[in-house]
């Protein structure tokens, strides 16, 4: 599954996510969500109020801030931050299957967290098995 | 699963999801726990020294403290940083299954991590697959 | 599978990973890789630029530092920071397999995290399942 960013930010991926699980007509099942990058990640967070994603944004600019020394930089300030972030957030989410549907609670929401200040195509293996 | 939890810390949950392996007859097997919360997380730490359960209370306090300026605060204080203290922690976590037992280290155990600082009931759902 | 770390830092386990995935002989499949322990984790990273993984420790290093008042030391210095830094890493790290290989991305590898001070012998868990 490709999926297009808008640069630093979340991209909800449940509905996407959800109607792969529905062609694959499997109803108890595992669904295990993959993401092939590391500057790049997947979080499962609140899907009603956009400020929790805004605060978690903010947040985590602070936790890995750009103006830290890294050595690494080779694709500019972003770059390391980038992989740091990746690497305290998911790059695998696994979410059983109940009657066909990804069993999330209410307020749960799957996102591509992108880390990167602009936009990439990310590539996200999704994987259905009984 | 339901599990009610005491506040703001740790409810071990090991036994339990133990006990839903076993339930199922299944010798070699992949368990998959999954909590439904975008406020609580699942953790798996040290069942001895119960110190490094409070310390990294703690620590995370410092990290995603109740003091930052948080715009979302619906709930009060203690609402953001249980948001913050989940997308760092583990909403699934996926444990092989060997002779019919989760194949953990001897001084692990599985945790609910709650977040927010009074008692809430947590749904589980625990997936076992051969 | 035991994998004997140099002491804080990465161990690359990713061909010895894909070495079980080829003997099981399954084609479409999902590997879990568990890892035993709460003071040393699991972490997909980029597997081009070291200088990656060396900005991951020093960052690591700050973000829970063994200068912090921890209650548990028991075993020195090292200890508590170990615990803190597996927590919000990956104790189970879970990857789609596709005609028989690991759906890693082109720089992804899967790296056992040390977080203590001196070499250890690490147990990790691989689990192939269809």
């Amino acid at each position: 599954m490709e999926v297009r960013t808008g640069g630093r930010g979340f991209s909800d991926i449940t509905r996407k996510v959800q109607e792969v699980v529905a062609r694959s007509g499997k109803k108890t099942a595992l669904c295990t969500v993959f993401i092939q990058h590391t500057s790049a990640s997947l979080v499962i967070q609140e899907n009603a109020d956009p400020n929790v994603l805004r605060d978690l944004s903010g947040w985590m600019g602070e936790l890995a801030p750009e103006s830290r020394a890294w050595i690494h930089d080779d694709e500019g300030p972003d770059d390391m931050p980038a992989h740091a972030r990746s690497a305290i957030t998911k790059t695998s989410e696994t979410i059983p299957v109940t009657d066909g549907q990804l069993a999330l609670g209410t307020w749960q929401g799957l996102y591509v967290w992108e880390h990167r200040a602009r936009p990439h195509t990310r590539h996200v293996v999704v994987h259905v098995a009984e």
